[in-house]
């Protein structure tokens, strides 16, 4: 257990024992560094997690201290999936889902799409629509099958600032995140291999590993800092696992950021047992905090990892922008990339790189991320308020979606169900598994319309939640 | 044998042996008719093929002669791969090929890419610039994942050209035809399987093949129609054949369209052994001849053929839009187009949508098939007047692309590394193999730059094969 962990546990311990009670100031950092003789930057990381876990709150220039316990919502535990590799099910689950979306809905919830109403995305959308009017020949030709070079070279200062160092040669763009996973695991696996997941995990890549003919092993994994390296040693151990594939950086559902040293001992592990990690960091971008942590790419010494993102969280998904930073696998990506679509349109590459070296891109994900710090707070207190108060909630340290954990006797399939018959739209837990665990759970968004509409939204499912709870006390009695 | 190639061989026989010669008028389609006791279209359809083989020419309402000898070149002959299936290989020189293009250099031969020149294709830039600047919000979501269903709407009536009853729902948009071959290939097969495929073949459908852990059957392919059903039977006895892909209407890379009654052969084999075809109609509509011939999938009574398509030859590869007609496969292919790259980019799927029912796509591919048309005569000219005289050529009935069969002491890679200093690119014919057959051959394009400039081209091609010759000759004496 590292020093950071064992002091926040400690902390948390007193902090649930009563020793500091609802806004009492806690130590400061130097304090507490001094006491247990470790590094300032222990301290900040021991109270980082305690933040995310809404234990304690720092307000600016005065501290730490423990917040009114009105406003905490405790996190999800360790999630504890099966610990053997199993073919993914729930297609049938996922395609009604995507199928379900409809303009008139009163509010879609259940999808990832960024908010795109930000002024930030003007100078992209006037460049894309000039490129088609001034040079439209370039989107009609072949272009290279592995993108424009001009994004290539942008994407090699986006990168870096996540610690990677990359040559334009050294990227391969694909037709989103989504083509960037399936190429990634085709690229370092056969049919019938296993690939180790969050649990839950994006179920986008769950649908990937059925397609590829791969079974995923979903490894414990903890709301806060991400896959337990226990359990995934352990799991290691045990199975011919092929690959890791992690979204380390604001986790899809859950939120998290890995702590740094997680990072390096994931890192670590695919070293000693001589295997890939797929990395996507879709939303890497979209953290609250600034500077962004680094990517486990950063850490890659031997080309291991196989970095996949895409413009379709910063941005807009509509673009089909993605991009891969396939390391010592380059030639097999190259490959699988060109034979899955041969190349992507050209225009909207163009666009993007001159969006990025204008500083539109830098602009428009610090404004965004601002958004959607404040809209999470919202969303986190009309779960409070509307929400039974058993209810779980992740704390997402970026992006736009978080996990909630209903109590057990609530079935999240049938108040998907329910909820839509009022317009509202959410995304059922077990997508998030391999074989349907999680149906007391929903990933929902906090970007689809207004924060007015989306407490409104919550409200109603809430309202859903008290009255299957009365039915089924009734019906309880009743068998009684 | 059927009729119509039993009176073929007959007539073929008789002019090679003289009965008929240079300038000769042939025996009217009537009178070969009441001789033989067959029905007017079959005479029809044995003039058809030895037309095609330039044995006999067309002279409008004055019936068939026998050309001038000068201006025939003759066909290559039946094909003959290696009669076991085989693990596809080449990727690195198809990749070198796809990264050769230069827009700097003096003609590129090596691609096929259409020529995107003409006016009529004016409407629809227009419309994708406007929908760009009107409706950016339209192209930022996420679109459905089947594609634009007003895209759907008019495959319909697109299709229904070719024979085709299908509903909106009946169709999956893919990102081009790439896409729909790689999706259908997976959505029939498991690793290990093997695919029967024409021979030569297109190098895009055999390095998908590779990807998906496919093994490639060629099977002995007619240059004037297609595959032989004859070798596909004795295949289909003695292999698990688990799919079929072809390439029936204008073949790539032998211009070939399949007979109608070839067709149904070919398809009464895949029920007899209940498999699937994967037909590969994307030059179908360039089919020079009006109204086009039917695609396999006309014929689909169950369901087994996947008819896979795009604009990427009748329009512009650029906007990578192409479609799956998936028959019984659909919810298959519907997880693996979602799995493969989400969905595709929503403006372009409208603005062919538009194009097609403001009716300009027809207007557009009834230019360009003649205007094609009219460059295939130049280009074999152009080879008859460079190329050495025992030179073969494909005779194309639609499309932009011909096959060239050198004689067998030429070595065409070696042909395209020194054409390459001149700046003129041919693609070498060892790329449309599974494992580097054809090396004597080459595929040309059409479409490239100006008649002119191509003809320039072959001169050069015809000068190094020239030298390549005296070389070999002066090697020759050396040694001796």
């Amino acid at each position: 257990m590292t020093l950071y962990s064992q002091l926040a546990d400690r902390l948390r311990e007193h902090i649930k024992l009563g020793f500091f009670k609802s806004g009492d100031k806690l130590p400061s950092v130097r304090q507490l560094a001094n006491e247990h003789g470790v590094s300032i930057s222990t301290v900040q990381e021991a109270y980082r997690t305690l933040e995310m876990e809404q234990l304690v709150e720092a307000r600016p220039k005065s501290g730490y201290f423990v917040p009114e316990t009105s406003h905490v919502i405790s996190m999800p535990k360790l999630s504890r999936p099966p610990q053997r590799p199993l073919d993914v099910s729930l297609w049938e689950d996922v395609l009604n889902m995507l199928l379900s979306r409809e303009k008139e809905a009163f509010c879609q919830l259940q999808h990832a799409m960024p908010d795109m109403q930000s002024k930030t995305l003007k100078p992209l959308l006037k460049s894309l629509y000039e490129l088609n009017k001034n040079r439209p020949h370039e989107g009609m030709v072949y272009g290279d099958v592995r993108g424009d070079y001009s994004l290539r070279e942008q994407l090699t200062r986006l990168t870096a600032a996540s610690g990677c160092i990359l040559h334009p040669n050294d990227i391969v763009i694909t037709s989103g995140c989504q083509e960037a996973l399936s190429v990634c695991l085709k690229a370092v696996t056969k049919g019938g291999d296993i690939i180790a997941v969050e649990s839950p995990g994006f179920y986008g890549a769950m649908q990937a590993i059925k397609a590829a003919d791969l079974k995923a092993l979903e490894i414990p994994t903890d709301p806060s800092n991400g896959m337990s390296i226990e359990a995934l040693q352990l799991a290691l151990d045990q199975w011919p696992i092929k690959a890791i594939l992690v979204t380390p950086t604001v986790n899809n559902p859950l939120g998290y950021v890995m702590p740094e040293e997680k990072k390096k001992a994931l890192y670590q592990l695919a070293q000693e047992y001589d295997i890939a990690i797929i990395e996507d960091d879709i939303y890497g971008d979209m953290v609250y905090e600034f500077p962004r942590p680094k990517s486990i790419k950063a850490y890659d010494e031997d080309g291991r990892v196989l970095l996949c993102s895409s413009f379709s969280k910063t941005l807009a998904p509509g673009f089909r922008v993605g991009w891969i930073a396939p390391g010592r696998y380059r030639n097999n990506v190259t490959h699988i990339k060109y034979v899955s679509s041969s190349m992507c349109p050209t225009l909207p590459q163009i666009a993007i790189a001159n969006f990025i070296r204008q500083g539109g891109y830098d602009k428009h994900i610090r404004v965004m991320r601002k958004h959607y710090k404040e809209a999470r707070d919202k969303m986190l207190n009309g779960i409070k308020t509307y929400f039974p108060s058993d209810t779980l909630v992740s704390y997402p340290e970026g992006g736009f979606v978080l996990w909630v954990e209903l109590p057990e006797r609530y079935d999240a399939v049938k108040l998907s169900e329910k909820a839509q018959e009022h317009g509202v739209h959410v995304a059922p837990g077990q997508l998030f598994s391999a074989t349907g665990k999680y149906r007391n759970c929903l990933r929902l968004n906090y970007c689809d319309r207004t924060p007015e509409i989306r407490l409104e939204a919550l409200k109603i499912l809430g309202n859903i939640l008290l009255n299957m709870n009365t039915l089924e006390t009734k019906q309880q009695k009743k068998r009684a």
